[in-house]
């Protein structure tokens, strides 16, 4: 089983995935597997992916065989396992306890080529509900305090298989950087009586030099103090700190303008390898007033290095208001 | 001139940097350029860098000459400049401050083949007074609040010159990972009355699992919570906080454990890229009784991914224990 080891000076979580255990050689860049053409993700292969969590797939077609337009399945290299106790423990200075968690894989399409740019609405749509029938189902088990949806997109931003996929960790701690966000709105919340998130979207709609692109639920803005060079943002306008809690017609609405971005996106940037991940609340937290959920998306452009491992200060060669310019003129067909 | 922005709800501060701006275009991994064989830091070639802030060369050799055997640049494309106010302001919910700061380059040797664990013990000792005098001269600046010494080695790990290199990034705020660091040591200190790397320092040598090496002055282990494979620190055994204020013999002793350390990174892992950079109290600190200083080096063996960039949660293959081992055992020449 995996262990969950707590850095004592920091106090970060770290994996310690023994399962994926890799030896030094394994590490060395020339000894890295030749891609094959084999496809577990593919129709046909659903037997080389542990049994289907969920698939969306007509009625009738029986678990575990083609027809599926979406397949939730465990990954079968997990980092976390459901099975076992939490089991807190020191050891001396430090703290550990056992890698109890989930973790899952959100085949996308069926289709090997395609990417979230190019699925249709409807499709994405199915992608952003199965993340919402995830959390939901999720929650109910206590020891879960934290579902982490994220997506790799290309080799350079992380991904190890190329059919279009995301992924799920769902965790037994508040990951340190969604408590960090939520302590930050907590502590703007407690000054000002009013949710930053809020506050920060009322700010772009006055200036505008930060908009990408808007519709009747949904905003899609360059932050301020991007990290890296296109980092985009999407929030809902309403104030809403669970993303399992969003209206029917919002999924739709987050369905076009998420897709529409990646269009954008793939277009200034020629298909860039990119990361993006949802910020929501804790599972056991329910609606709150100071948090605000969204989605951020990363283009995987620049190299996380020694300045930036030793600081979390990022340096970004592009200006927000620029890379916002270039992603709303963008032509799309 | 660069700018400094506050991201206004974890409170970490970004460099955007004008003054390296890049366009779309230059982010498409297709229009790389291709390496040139003109090396900017090769001797004969002193005229292609901004002046030299110092240099060790023999006695009557006059600057931005060859004949060093180390010199210390300003950076050519700055993420900060030394010029100006810092005129923090904000802006709506927005804060900002001006880039002013320092971004210099140590190069490490003057033969290009050389990396650092080829050069001499005494070239690297050399290297390790360098980072001193320069924190020393840069402490006189009171805009000045921190300087982060690093490196970058191979392509991977973020270097886009070749020839062997440091680099260093004086701050006019203390970065926030330094600051996280402050805070989980002087949280440690208020509860128990010790340093916790002192604490740590004593644990390992017990245990002795996660020893590399040691000497009379320094230990080198792998960290309890290692983020990546093979993340090695080097700690000084007696309590010290502030880098520059080291025993003229521990220098000496430094290098010799340094030196070993990467040889033996580079016998296990066939010279894999890597980062390292150096912790040590912010220039107005001084001698404190909670903060130790130490190297943090993690080679670049896995991606930071949609999981890393959304928890700031580590994912690592390899236990600590068996990449002590790995490089316990590797015998050196």
């Amino acid at each position: 089983m995996s262990e969950l080891r707590k850095d004592p000076i920091v106090g970060k979580w770290v994996i310690i995935s023994v399962e994926r255990g890799k030896r030094p050689s394994e590490f060395v860049r020339k000894s890295l597997p030749a891609r094959s053409g084999f496809c577990p993700f593919c129709p046909g292969n659903e037997d080389k992916t542990p049994p289907e969590i969920i698939a969306y797939r007509p009625t009738g077609t029986p678990p575990n065989t083609p027809g599926w337009t979406l397949r939730v399945v465990p990954n079968k290299f997990p980092a976390l396992r459901i099975e076992g106790d939490l089991e807190r423990a020191g050891e001396g200075v430090y703290d550990r306890m056992n890698g109890v968690g989930a973790h899952e894989v959100i085949i996308e399409s069926p289709n090997h080529a395609d990417t979230l740019a190019t699925i249709s609405e409807k499709a994405f749509e199915d992608l952003l509900w199965a993340y919402r029938d995830r959390i939901i189902d999720l929650k109910r088990d206590r020891r879960l305090k934290y579902v982490l949806i994220f997506k790799n997109q290309g080799e350079e931003a992380g991904a190890t298989l190329e059919h279009t996929h995301s992924q799920l960790i769902a965790l037994p701690v508040v990951p340190k950087r969604v408590q960090e966000e939520l302590d930050g709105c907590l502590k703007y919340f407690n000054y000002k009586e009013r949710c930053i998130f809020c506050d920060i979207i009322r700010q772009e709609l006055l200036q505008r030099n930060r908009v990408v692109s808007e519709n009747q639920d949904f905003l899609c803005i360059t932050p301020y103090a991007s990290r890296s060079p296109f980092e985009t943002w999407i929030l809902p306008k309403r104030h809403t700190s669970a993303y399992e809690n969003a209206q029917k017609n919002e999924y739709q609405s987050l369905a076009q303008i998420f897709r529409d971005t990646l269009k954008r996106l793939d277009k200034v940037l020629e298909n860039p390898p990119y990361n993006f991940m949802l910020h929501t609340a804790p599972l056991n937290h329910g609606e709150s007033e100071y948090f605000h959920w969204h989605f951020e998306i990363l283009p995987k452009l620049t190299e996380v290095a020694g300045f930036e491992w030793g600081s979390d200060f990022y340096i970004n060669p592009t200006p927000p208001e620029e890379a916002a310019r270039f992603l709303r003129e963008a032509t799309l067909e």
